[in-house]
């Protein structure tokens, strides 16, 4: 049968946020993605390689179709075409699901990169923190270039998108961190078991609005003091930098 | 006058690795990235916008060029035409002009992804490691999106191409750091301000025959300890988180 020329079309339109939006569907590409994948979420659709389904006998889908090297060259968004490509279910997550008061949660405020959001999620599993809440304008979890950054940690950290500086506004009773040239020096704090911790956009870090609700600057110190350095760390860097000291207390 | 169509197409040779070790030059894109260029490395060949050189009325480089819109977009690597692009001279560093018994190196252990490397670059800039020791293996730091990834720091940061295994040999004198799965807990390590720190391949971590020459064992616990996480951390998040656990003590 194969992988026909209209579903070849179908996974290509994923690339594009508004057909991601209207079918609530999102692409995985690459054994290792889709594999782990395949544990938490509903898979709509999969086409392999034979070899790959030969090793994968127990995988559950909507649909299977075995598919050969050139038509998934022809569906694939990487360089190297993968022997798994798959449309799995978006989790409908949404604000009042979160419980915002168990936990560190990340708040993402602006980033644009896919890249770095994936990354990101990625960061935010391997340490534990479960929340992620997105203002509208930071990039979009179901991009694929995203999806395959967070090597399968979108199926265990709940990502939402809301208005942020009001989610914020909300939050009163928790702590919430950000960083800023003027913060504290990170490795010198005490730092909680529960609290939000904002992250800004790569070229204008944490938005004005933002910055009003944060009650706890804090700072990444360049080394040694005072040396001329990048004038700034990525924000996947930073971010994998804050969640450690986070964690380095309790583990 | 303009960039001419060889100019052009000169610019977009530097993409080949083999063209751009016989030109001994890289390309840089960009306001940010040319300007902090600029302050450090000789350039060869300019081309801007004429808002861009009016601005920047004192930059040195063999060769200006006013050029437009449309023949940066032609010219550029990026998604984004940027106001300006350059080609700059490779600095010559070689093994022997490290000094490895000064502070903290990293040694890149065939690092596969150009973002990756650079990045790393970046990453060691900021907590003023000064010398990174790349395997042969590991991605070209000239490759225009390597150097695009580090910001700059590739002007201050001395990377050199080596047989890493042979080079770890002759560092007996020193300790050297690796992370894995059997690792001791990073966060509780006391760790000098001497020394190698190797960070392994994407797909493979570090290989077999570098294995051999770590000396001191690491891991990053993950949070909480003992759950299913991502099998790992992207490379380049782990150098952040290590290189922060060194720097911690000392800022």
């Amino acid at each position: 049968m194969g992988l026909s020329r209209n579903k070849i079309k179908l996974i290509r339109s994923f690339k594009g946020k508004k057909f991601r939006d209207e079918h609530q569907l999102f692409v995985a590409e690459g054994d290792k993605l889709v594999s782990e994948l395949l544990k938490n979420s509903r898979c709509y659709f999969l086409a392999a390689l034979p070899e790959w389904l030969d090793t994968h006998p127990d995988i559950s889908a909507d649909e299977i179709i075995i598919a050969s090297e050139v038509e998934l060259k022809r569906a694939t968004f990487l360089k190297t075409p993968p022997p798994v490509i798959a449309l799995f279910h978006q989790p409908n997550h949404d604000a009042k699901q979160l419980d915002i008061n168990r936990g560190i949660s990340l708040a993402l405020d602006g980033v644009q990169d896919p890249g770095n959001v994936g990354t990101i999620v990625r960061i935010a599993d391997w340490f534990g923190i479960e929340q992620i809440i997105c203002s509208s304008d930071t990039a979009d979890i179901y991009n694929p270039k995203t999806v395959q950054a967070t090597m399968g940690a979108i199926a265990r950290v709940k990502v939402i998108y809301t208005d942020m500086a009001r989610f914020l506004r909300e939050q009163e009773q928790l702590p919430i961190y950000g960083t800023f040239l003027d913060g504290h020096n990170i490795y010198e704090e005490v730092l909680p078991d529960t609290g939000i911790v904002v992250l800004g956009s790569e070229g204008k870090g944490i938005s004005r609005e933002v910055e009003k609700r944060v009650t706890r600057r804090l700072y990444i110190p360049s080394f040694p003091p005072g040396r001329a350095t990048s004038e700034s760390l990525n924000v996947a860097t930073a971010a994998a930098i804050i969640c450690s000291e986070f964690r380095r207390e309790q583990v």
